[in-house]
């Protein structure tokens, strides 16, 4: 066992006790609260404890508008010209609503086993905290780090990362770097780290349709127009029954695999049964064609209904002609769709379709980002992983969605995800959970990322 | 002026008064609330003031399950051989959301030159108390009656009147009369009553889709049935874009309109114009052809999207795929469609449309019902309120649902609608009020329409 490993086993409770505090500190994006920016001055706190040099950037004096972004420095005093490895990281967390579905405080960090609960208790605190750590095991073991470190610990990741192109174009060289570190990695059912080499994109609106200027006695619909039933007329003229998208041009951009992607993919894995019996569902698309799933994870284009909202919604009936409705979609893209273009379609197709009247409101867009399945530093990554959990599973794209495609433009490095977040610790979902067996085993493992790093000589 | 009629300008004060008293209380029958109970007694407190024997009638010991009937009772001592009428009224209200929609508390009952505001203003304490009223100054003024009175005050309109066929039945006796004055009567725009022979009939039901055990998030959305787009297909599949609902034999038990009642639709009024106006509506259906819009808001039948649910629906975006979503509908129903048949199309309809998965539940229904437009107690109250307020309108059918039906079908008795509910109110919506000018007008109008009743032989 090298002195960092030893060091990761002596060292969990604390880990664990610094996750807690990060939990405890309700960093909600989507409702903007002080406590963001608390939540920024504690992971500043927990890195000057750790040795890293660390300061709050912002765009504008108004944190409330606009979160600042932690950044953190150490140079390798052995080898100060060395790469640099750039942590990237978010504090902020998804809402924890229905809080009444959870079993405890979402925000409390309860500790029961091999469990730490809690709204980001992996995402992405729990991610947050093993790079921290990891760094900090190397400076006080070693009095060093092996290469350059570098980290980014965004606010607005969970609404779209907003502002992070503005964040990477103003502190360009700030965060120059060789390669990044993704704010995540899962693990699976059979304990193997994904190597995510891509994200999805993602555009999320708003639809909202309004009728009347209050609500209405429902005897009035037969001679007012009901917005709810404006918005579930356009809703379904966007997608049909089979999940398809039926706007016009939707798929246009949409870049086929390349060879070397299907032949990765190949030797993905997914479960069926096992992902049924962890949501409960007693249905999923395509189930009888294991490959397809596979495609459709890394590659599929979704429209989503993420809310749903008009009228009288509580307990019994309310006889009323609702004044408006709305409608969430967040729609996963995939190279090369550009979010904004989507947007437009939307539009047009909502006005060809007779829904004009129906407004329509961009609330965020990411592109969607892969690099190529050959990227030397995605093979540094995949050794260590193998070294520390004994198998991996190298993923050509998460299904999910991040900001990977500004890195790429804006600072010209390959990303690649690596981390401790079980597949099914319900991310997103009441009861989240990170597993203190993966923290131990990803700490260790970012340690080997950071001894390997400093040795690899090659630009990728 | 009668005594009656002065009586009701010096005393306008104190029946003010009594009406905040009970909009005061907040009895909304959709939330089993005790102060449904408590607003139960206070009707029987102020009829017993007004001098009207009272008691409450239940079904069975459980108030908070099963809201009482206030009955009360006078007997005419010069006429003890006479008719009776009984006045059928509700001390429950719709509920106040969204409640930040009002510009006061809805539950203050405020006063504001010549409105009284607050859920329960109009609909239908306000109607309540003119009737209280009238009885009370025949009483204070005359020492008697003209004719035999009861009153009905139920607790359950708001909610479908889900327990008063029973009532009915049970007390069948004791609410024994000659005709029955129906819980409201609409003011129109030119200050003219509208005397309404009948009423729509209503079934309210809800749709619930569930799809995983908790919500997920949405990059799962390639594997996993939204139950939000499982609600939205399905509904789409129940009613076109123009409101025509499309569930197989859904129209087959709508009756035509009678001869006489085409005639009594032509009297009929509607001014497009100041409803649009009103309601802040950019247009309505059927807006060129006046003579259609008059005969789908006496006939006319709808479904109505009262209420949707799914998801997130607060401020930002949660990239959530729900884990359930949920739907309110209520369906106007004509004679002779019946609420439970209605319900068994639309769950056939659901069935053959690939939607067995989608639960449907059933809240509450009631039929329609119409009398005769020639009925001799329709004609008195006609002449009685042609003499206070000069014009008057004669309605086929209100575009509303009452129990009506259970009236004609248990008691046998003509139901007439007569009162102060000023057309543009704000029933059901934020900011009701009722004008005291109306209320005015309406308790001279039920004053002698007690008297003449007293005079009529005829059984009808």
């Amino acid at each position: 066992m090298t002195k960092i490993e030893s060091r990761v086993e002596s060292d969990i409770d604390k880990l664990a006790s610094q996750l807690q505090q990060l939990i405890r500190v309700p960093s909600v994006s989507a409702k903007k609260e002080l406590t963001l920016i608390k939540c920024a001055n504690l992971v500043s706190e927990l890195m000057s404890k750790a040795g890293i040099k660390s300061e709050l950037l912002k765009l504008d004096d108004n944190l409330e508008q606009i979160p600042p972004i932690v950044y953190g420095e150490v140079k390798s005093k052995g080898n100060p010209n060395g790469k640099t490895i750039l942590f990237y990281n978010h504090y902020d967390v998804q809402p924890a609503e229905q809080i009444e579905l959870w079993d405890d405080d979402p925000f409390s960090g309860k500790i029961d086993g091999n469990f730490i609960f809690g709204r980001g208790s992996t995402d992405d605190k729990g991610e947050l905290i093993t790079r921290i750590k990891a760094v900090e095991y190397f400076l006080k073991e070693t009095g060093d780090v092996p290469c350059n470190i570098k980290f980014l610990i965004e606010g607005e990741e969970e609404i779209g990362s907003s502002h992070l192109e503005e964040y990477l174009t103003k502190y360009r060289e700030k965060f120059s770097c060789d390669a990044t570190i993704w704010e995540f990695g899962y693990v699976d059912e059979q304990e193997r780290p994904i190597i995510s080499l891509g994200m999805k994109g993602l555009l999320c609106v708003e639809l909202h349709a309004k009728c009347s200027n209050a609500d209405l006695h429902s005897s009035l619909a037969v001679l007012v127009e009901n917005p709810a039933w404006r918005i579930v007329h356009a809703l379904n003229t966007i997608r049909d029954e089979s999940g398809l998208i039926t706007i016009k041009n939707w798929y246009n951009e949409v870049r086929d695999f390349l060879p070397e992607e299907l032949e990765c993919i190949k030797h993905e894995d997914f479960d069926i049964s096992d992902f049924k019996k962890t949501y409960g569902l007693s249905k999923i698309y395509n189930e009888n064609d294991n490959e397809l799933i596979k495609r459709e994870y890394v590659g599929g284009v979704t429209a989503n209904i993420s809310g749903l909202f008009s009228g009288y919604i509580r307990e019994g009936s309310k006889t009323v002609l609702p004044s408006k409705a709305m409608a969430k979609l967040d729609f996963r893209l995939v190279p090369d769709m550009i979010p904004k273009k989507q947007f437009q379609l939307l539009r047009e197709h909502l006005d060809n379709n007779g829904f004009k009247d129906v407004q329509l409101k961009y609330l965020s867009g990411e592109p969607a980002c892969r690099i190529p399945v050959n990227n030397e530093f995605g093979k540094l990554i995949e050794m260590c992983a193998r070294e520390e959990y004994g198998k991996v599973i190298k993923s050509v794209s998460s299904a999910g969605t991040g900001p990977m495609w500004y890195f790429n433009e804006i600072l010209k490095c390959p990303c690649v995800g690596i981390g401790c977040t079980y597949k099914y610790s319900r991310m997103h979902s009441p009861n989240e959970f990170v597993r203190i067996d993966l923290i131990k085993k990803t700490t260790k493992c970012i340690g080997s990322i950071i001894e390997e790093f400093g040795k690899s000589k090659d630009k990728n």
